[in-house]
């Protein structure tokens, strides 16, 4: 389905187009967080208002789960303590899979799992009592990383569920895309390199911690407000943990302080949590995660293992890419299946390979569930691939930007790994203004063949990455592909807007409203785009993969023309013109036959109220077609693609190690920037998330490397911000965004999307600039002191 | 817009029609009703609510009116004393004319009248407070009857409008219906007969007094919950006052203890008041009447003053009518113009009048203002129009019944008062089907030509009325003749359904939900009709007029349509079968060609979810056009009407002149019956409501006759359950509804309505049955004791 408004026909008075899509405009939720007067899922109160804590389990592995809540229950103020034995419905949470309970079920799988509820009258009440649930049972095997997951005599955490047949014992799932013959090709070719890459988990670091309000309604009804990204995903849990019809669960999303992915499936949890203790007791309940719950609980971005194994021929051109992409998953599925899958889909990079062959599999251990992340596995097989370019290069003896610009995609005949041709290719214009602002030609140096004297002045170099990046859910999740819109001009000619979409920061409500106002032909201030609530737009998937400017974008774009007509038509009628006739000013119409005439949005809107002539619409949009092949993994993996590259200029202090970025520049075509001031925050805000990931984020695990003492294994040794090391504001470099705009033409006035692009090439582009400077490879994240300290003395060994 | 969807299209597998509509079935809020959890407007709390109290004025006629809050300010707990010098926005409740303020400035019109508020941490501090605040000025003369309001000399309450040139002074609205010249042939005519008969004031008497609660909300935004039946005017009203758009106002109807009108325009008010306050104060702030305040302040049916001047020929054929009608519209406007509208075309009852004159007038007084209630201006003429008819039929020398048969509409070539052919009058048959269940052909006797004596035993009479009912708002209101619906198929079949009308004990949301399972195929248990929200479907009008079923109902129907399309497509590729081939079964579809197939309607949700077909819609429904020329009063006043008639038999106690109802039949062609058993419900409702207008409910006030004592004029003298007397059920009598129905093609599976007719036909009845019990006339209501010794006296005389 293709708007088919397109931008001819959006012409305007003075002939420039648009009106206020792609115009700055300040985000309507700013002033409100700015004072203090958003309202988030902690602060909202209900009388009879009861508060809910998670007794948690300190073991990682148990088995034979015993729960004991006699002493919790004595506790002052508590109402109750619930076990998966009192859940009325489904044990399960509703994802891809049903192996994760919402509450432990005789085994536990990692340190920190749910096991119990508490409900009490006070926050501090309820969570003094979840401390004194007594859980016990038998200490478990246990298995850390994946290596130990995939090992012969590995204790099972994850059995295939009915229906995967051939499925491998701890392995969630895998892929594999092939085209041609890589291992061949590879053995043909003139240049080979075959390294591996490790990136570790990222925490999303948001500032409001997950929370949720389960209210009990009149007519056997239940509210959940909080904090989320999809509020269809929380009432989908919510039916499935009360066996409720989902007509009589409402979700409506508060103001919500950040999500990054981790409340994508994550806040089905705690709604489903909420919901069974409101249902229980028949009072509001909120339940509010602390910092240290948030991190020992809430999922993670997968730790990877990348193995990149690609050639080049004599002259330099990219021949083969045989890469193999181990997720670890954490304890239960989650998201695996798609992460992974998004993960293969972009694994070989944006590069002519001939031949292709990517093996993707995604593995359970003991620790924390990995869900989505923005990037969702993508910035994993970035940093490896665009890694080992910068090392083919080297072998190739090309320079990096030299090399990436003989091999990336560039024509309407390339193909991506999938056998997808790619459509607007724009990756060497934004490789070229990426490298040229941090003045890539005077700032290059061949690499030096050994590590720099640990005493001498600081080193610099640059280095760059380039990505693509598909919108939406692709093949798959094709299901999903598809939102609804309600659009409703009050007679007063103010005009509300509901998406299935939410705001979670990422200006969501500004694109859309813009989108609206361009498309009634209305003032910007005129639209409010108000909070999601799953009983005011049909299920319109999640809200994820960039995907809401073109997916909820066109919804509303659909809507807003349907009510259009009605204000056409009274136009025309008072113009004495025909409806082709008349031009959009932006607040509201013209006659392009007689120049002088104008009515304004709300006279137009207020005549045809007074004609009783629709001025509210709902509407549908289903993604444009995509596929995908189980057995070769070959398709149309996703309706377009973003087109990205970073270029990164650092400094290195060769005593400390301490990695300083003195310019990031990041492009983008984004195809149209509806708001270019959101844009660019977008990528400022995501690059400064892809140089923690870069730079300094990670989280350790007792038990697994390094080991500390004899604490036992299996615990998250730095859930916090004292230990989980985020850059802030004052460590953002020099961040430049570079905007282009090559029309999508199924996007709402061109657009693409950009909310996950930004944060994917940082990392590489960074280890690119490190390696330049130091003339030392780190493989794996974060470059830290220690890790570049590793990959120095591992050098220095190598050399001697 | 006439629904396509016929009743043939509807056929269903056993070929009996209809699987939900005609049922009976339980309204879905009986139970939490019934088990005080359903929450009214006063169990509403919020974090930092506070409280709100009105003072009012205790003088009915003020001038320079000065309001000293100094003491109020000082009474504890007290944030804020607010008088109409607060108000941001519009000073005047909009409605039909700006005339009455939401706060009294300068003037005072009548007791009770709203002055000044206040704000307090409790409610009761509020209203010790409210008590506190000292009102003065100069009292100005007082006008209490239509007839003081009309004098030359009079005082002036109300002054037309600019726009309104010609209105006389105090006249709110004046209509005139004119076809042919009824003065010439009632001179021409056999017999006339000229009487003037009165009704009094009458109160809504809901179990639920108003409230409202006005929370502020994040975004600039403002959510208004109460007790309503007009969801878009109460947001009209905080829109003047605050002077916002209206996209930041969003109404959310709570469960409504009752209405019958009384909550169509004075909740602008309640509304108003508190979202001023909670502008002012950033506070969620509750405003709930006490009984006695809501009787002094709110609404009631107007007062009226009718003159019948009819005629018939020497065979007892009717030939003309003049009728004068006099509505006492108490100190504001309100609605009176449209009320005196319904009234006017109404004011000559079904009857085939050859020449028709009608006058209306509604006059302003220094009582409180009237406005909706229950049949809205027809109880009054109906009344009037119909005791006429039984003095006409004695003076004819005719039975009443026999009369009737012979001068009611029965042609489609029957024309109203305002020329509009009639379709599809089923009067005759509600005449005999209500008359044969007193079994008048037995009761009825003869008129006795004197009054009995006082001490004799008790004496039996029956008596008739027939009546119409204008459907919707009409003519007079054609610009509100519009509504919308949301309909929302969850992925689990469950349904969601948002109208713009008001559930207030009426039945709507079984009709509603009824209307949705049909037409969608679905069990009826699946829907869920939710409550009214302006933010959810487009200005909708009122809930008033007996509306809801004709204009919502279609339009859920239109919008049930849209989504059974995609149902179709899923269950005729199930099946291979073309759509034309496919039966709703009540419960999914089958194929007509093989009956054993079966789709579920969750299965059919299910794969209709999976191809991504839309399964959500919003619709719009205009109603049939109308129309009404100002000049003459002609014009196709109303889309359709109900047909009615009531037959009562009493008995009266000579010594007590306390009137009996043994039997009431009400005998009301609906159409189609949806939820037969909510027409049965609304039947005795309405009736029981009548017999209290027919028999003890009346508003007395000081200075109008009788006077009392040297209190101050233009007081309320029973403004309690103490003092004015409804029926209770003990009082109730032996009601038998009688539905009819002739459907009405444009109508919902034939509906037409039935909110309002019920109470309209039921007074004359009774006074016709008094009469025919007693040879006594008594022409204003109520029937009490005190009327009927009146009329006795009065005949006496007449007869000495």
């Amino acid at each position: 389905m293709k708007n088919t408004m397109n931008q001819s026909e959006m012409k305007t008075s003075d002939g420039s187009g648009n009106k206020t899509v792609g115009r700055d405009v300040i985000r309507p939720d700013a002033l409100e967080k700015v004072r203090g007067r958003a309202r988030y899922a902690a602060d909202l109160r209900r009388p009879g208002m009861v508060y809910a804590a998670t007794a948690r389990s300190s073991v990682a592995s148990l088995t034979g789960l015993r729960v004991d809540s006699e002493d919790a229950e004595r506790m002052p103020g508590v109402l109750r303590v619930v076990t998966a034995a009192d859940i009325p419905g489904s044990t399960q949470v509703p994802l891809i899979y049903m192996d994760q309970p919402f509450l432990a079920i005789d085994r536990v799988r990692f340190h920190g799992e749910a096991v119990a509820l508490v409900v009490a009258e006070t926050m501090e009440q309820a969570r003094a009592a979840a401390a004194r649930v007594k859980i016990s049972g038998e200490p478990g095997d246990l298995v850390l990383t994946p290596e130990e997951a995939l090992a012969d005599d590995a204790p099972v955490i994850f059995s295939p569920p009915d229906g995967l047949r051939d499925a491998a014992r701890n392995v969630f799932k895998s892929y594999r895309i092939c085209r041609g013959n890589a291992r061949e090709a590879l053995e043909r070719s003139a240049f080979v390199i075959d390294r591996e890459y490790r990136t570790p988990h990222q925490e999303h670091a948001y500032l409001e911690p997950q929370g949720m309000l389960a209210e009990p309604m009149d007519g056997g009804c239940l509210h959940i407000y909080g904090s989320m990204q999809c509020p269809f995903y929380v009432q989908d849990a919510v039916a499935a943990i009360l066996g409720w019809p989902r007509s009589r669960i409402t979700v409506i999303q508060t103001a919500t302080g950040g999500a990054f992915g981790g409340k994508e499936d994550m806040p089905s949890i705690v709604a489903g949590h909420a919901a069974l203790l409101a249902w229980l007791t028949d009072r509001p309940v909120s339940l509010i995660y602390d910092r240290e719950e948030d991190f020992r609980a809430m999922s993670k971005r997968h730790p990877s293992i990348v193995r990149v194994i690609i050639g080049a021929d004599a002259r330099g051109h990219v021949t083969a890419a045989d890469v193999f992409v181990t997720l670890d998953g954490g304890a239960y599925a989650t998201l695996s299946p798609i992460v992974l899958w998004r993960s293969a889909v972009h694994a070989a990079g944006p590069y002519n390979w001939r031949d292709v062959s990517i093996h993707a599999q995604a593995v359970a251990t003991h620790t924390v569930p990995n869900g989505a992340f923005r990037g969702f596995g993508e910035p994993q097989v970035v940093f490896a691939v665009e890694s080992a370019m910068d090392e083919l290069a080297q072998r190739v003896g090309k320079d990096p930007l030299t090399f990436r610009r003989d091999n990336i995609f560039q024509y309407e005949t390339d193909q991506t790994a999938t056998g997808q041709t790619v459509t607007q290719p724009s990756l060497m214009e934004a490789l070229e203004k990426a490298t040229a602002a941090v003045a890539w030609d005077e700032n290059y140096h061949p690499p030096a063949d050994r590590p720099p004297d640990m005493m001498a002045s600081p080193v610099r170099g640059v280095g760059c990455s380039v990505s693509f990046y598909g919108v939406g859910l692709g093949a798959g999740g094709r299901k999903l592909a598809r939102a609804g819109a309600y659009v409703q001009v009050e007679v007063d000619g103010s005009v509300r807007v509901f998406i299935g979409n939410t705001e979670m920061g990422q200006g969501a409500r500004s694109v859309i409203g813009q989108i609206a106002a361009e498309t009634l032909s209305a003032p910007f201030e005129k639209i409010h785009v108000g909070r999601a609530d799953t009983s005011r737009v049909p299920d319109s998937g999640p809200t994820v993969a960039s995907r809401t400017t073109v997916m909820s974008g066109n919804a509303v774009m659909n809507a807003c023309m349907t009510i259009r007509a009605s204000l056409e038509t009274v136009a025309a009628e008072q113009f004495g013109c025909d409806r082709d006739a008349l031009m959009a000013t932006g607040d509201g119409f013209a006659c392009r036959l007689h120049p002088a005439t104008h009515m304004a949005f709300a006279d137009t809107v207020s005549h045809a109220a007074a004609a009783r002539l629709p001025l509210a619409s709902s509407s549908w949009f289903v993604s444009p077609p995509t596929s995908f092949e189980e057995a070769d993994g070959q398709g149309h993996a996703y309706m377009t693609y973003v087109w990205s590259a970073n270029a990164v200029a650092v400094e290195i202090d060769p005593g400390t190690l301490q990695v300083k970025i003195l310019k990031l520049a990041a492009a983008h075509d984004v195809g149209k920037a509806i708001n270019p001031r959101e844009v660019r925050g977008q990528i400022q805000g995501g690059a400064l998330q892809g140089v923690g990931f870069a730079l300094s984020e990670t989280i350790a695990y007792s038990g697994r490397t390094p080991t500390i003492g004899s604490m036992p294994g299996g615990r998250m040794l730095n859930p916090g911000f004292s230990g989980y090391i985020c850059p802030t504001a004052m460590d953002a470099p020099d961040i430049v965004p570079i905007v282009l705009e090559t029309a999508y033409d199924n996007g709402p006035y061109g657009a693409r999307g950009i909310g996950e692009p930004p944060l994917i090439g940082v990392a590489p582009a960074v280890a690119n600039a490190v390696a330049n400077a130091l003339g030392v490879r780190v493989r794996n994240l974060p470059l830290c002191p220690e890790h570049i300290l590793e990959a120095i003395q591992k050098q220095e060994i190598a050399h001697e």
